[in-house]
């Protein structure tokens, strides 16, 4: 059975790079694919992807939250900023000289498809992907918050297609306190729909979001000031930084795309027994999205495929983009090659 | 310095009772006060109060969260439901055949109020609502969440007319995580209010409070269904009991009443070494609102006059209202006379 076919391709390799040195080879291409869509019927949908790397070295797919892209850092193709800088560079476990890496754009990203969006359906649409860039087998999948619930899905359903899946702050299910704090956020933007300030929902949609990524501890430390009465309102401490981090969402995210994306983290459930690959699940004690025990079950589930490290981190649910020194070390372990050092 | 006076009072004892036993008396009344606000300047202001119970006994008064009024408890004069019941009644350590239980309506609960209220403003209506009653000292002040911050001000304030306060759920300061979670709520309102559909922005103000109201762990129980997709939309487990709770809410609240008290949560502070009556803190552990580590520091601040009592309870904030019979416990002790018996 297949559930979805490649269609036709398109490859833009990078502008010449900007160091005289040997390039690392960067290129980013598209590919046509009719997908069977588990709550959508048949769909022809467009795969993008970013693909950075010493040809014939292994590849890793990086796969994000529902913010992410395929442009994981800068490279030497495509300078501008990734969304995990400093997971990705030279030296590092996700080092391009060492790995290919392999970015994608989640389907319903560029906000075209307007459709309950199944994570089964991501994993469907990667395994496309591969077969039209004939990578037989990934060396590794990581993925980090949405990204490892499709790495899980790619593992059920098409695991001779990775080697070893790394989940970061990801569960086999959504918890349903995670579910219910989701639910509000899409209602928010349904508010602002109404009549038309549907930038205005979706940044405070985005704003509601904050407070589940982050955790208490990091707000006591930074928005400890008393509030201000300004205009006859009360404003409290945290509500510049509120402010710019809905502004710079808006900026960049496409209305339907977050609320498909984040229907599709709630739509998620996996039996953690079927994950027919090695996975090695990374918890942040204090995730108020993700919690500890949920990660324990998946990996309680997993029996002697699967291992857990726990990290401590302020940052809670958005560990993954913080500690990438924490991350790192454990990338590198769980990514060596045999006989390869550190 | 006074900081509130009293003007005029009115009465209205109930009608009679419905036993034919000795009934015990219940009256409501409205006191005229002129307060002068800390963000609001001088307001003429209408104090509406219950006050149950036998002439003569020790008078108690029991002030609950920003939604809660002064009808604690059905009784023989007024036999709806109360905000508290099960905390008061015949039997209890809040038992009106030998306590007075006088309950209050917060000052802006009518929404007619709409300027930033202090709790310093809350506790100087208290204040002249004593004078009014000439109530010259109560045997104790049980305040449940924001009901807790108004107490620590009567007793920075007005430390004479309270024997001891006992403070539930409620600390010296509002964590500025939680204030975060306000704002974002009171913004739910706002852009309501911008789209002709300000009930629907305080309904779901209201289902955020909820979820800080509550925990992941009484949802992971309660909620664990898988979603549906109805309408081409993702519906999960837990909006059908978030859209109850929003309808309700919104019968019997008004915007301004809602968006005022939820600011002056914010406003709070009080120096803990500046309360001066003795003071048992009730902290709940699992509170995503009012951490325990805030408790603590309170207690500390307290020095010789504080102690603290630590439940666990799945309910969260919300605990008070929920384990009453440990409550109920907890009070039998801090307000029993001496040679009372249990």
């Amino acid at each position: 059975m297949r559930f979805a076919t490649a269609i036709a391709a398109q490859e833009f390799p990078a502008a010449s790079p900007d160091s005289a040195e040997r390039a690392i080879p960067a290129v980013r291409g598209e590919v046509e694919v009719r997908l069977a869509m588990r709550h959508a019927g048949q769909r022809l949908l467009r795969l993008r992807y970013e693909l950075v790397g010493t040809a014939g070295t292994p590849v890793v797919l990086v796969a994000g939250g529902i913010s992410a892209h395929r442009h994981i850092a800068a490279n030497s193709g495509f300078g501008e900023k990734g969304w995990a800088e400093g997971l990705a560079g030279v030296g590092r476990a996700l080092d391009p000289s060492r790995r290919r890496l392999l970015g994608v754009d989640f389907i319903g990203a560029d906000g075209e498809l307007d459709a309950p969006i199944d994570t089964t359906d991501q994993a469907d649409a990667i395994a496309a992907l591969l077969d039209a860039l004939k990578i037989e087998q990934l060396h590794g999948f990581v993925g980090y918050s949405y990204g490892a619930l499709v790495g899980q899905q790619l593992a059920v359903r098409h695991p001779q297609r990775l080697a070893r899946l790394i989940a970061v702050s990801g569960a086999h299910r959504p918890h349903p306190y995670a579910s219910a704090w989701r639910a509000l956020q899409r209602r928010a933007v349904a508010l602002g729909q109404l009549q038309c300030a549907e930038t205005h929902g979706l940044a405070l949609a985005r704003q509601f979001a904050m407070l589940s990524y982050r955790t208490p501890e990091e707000f006591g430390e930074r928005f400890d000031a008393a509030p201000e009465v300004v205009n006859g309102r009360v404003r409290v401490a945290a509500e510049d930084y509120l402010d710019a981090a809905g502004v710079q969402y808006v900026a960049r995210t496409r209305v339907n795309a977050y609320l498909r994306l984040s229907e599709s983290i709630d739509l998620h459930r996996v039996d953690p027994a079927a994950i027919g690959v090695p996975t090695l699940v990374v918890a942040v004690e204090g995730d108020r999205l993700v919690p500890l025990s949920d990660l324990v079950t998946l990996v309680e589930g997993l029996g002697p495929r699967g291992s857990l490290r726990v990290l401590r981190s302020p940052y809670g649910h958005d560990a993954f983009l913080k500690e990438t020194d924490r991350i790192d070390a454990i990338l590198a372990n769980a990514l060596r090659l045999p006989g390869e050092t550190a």
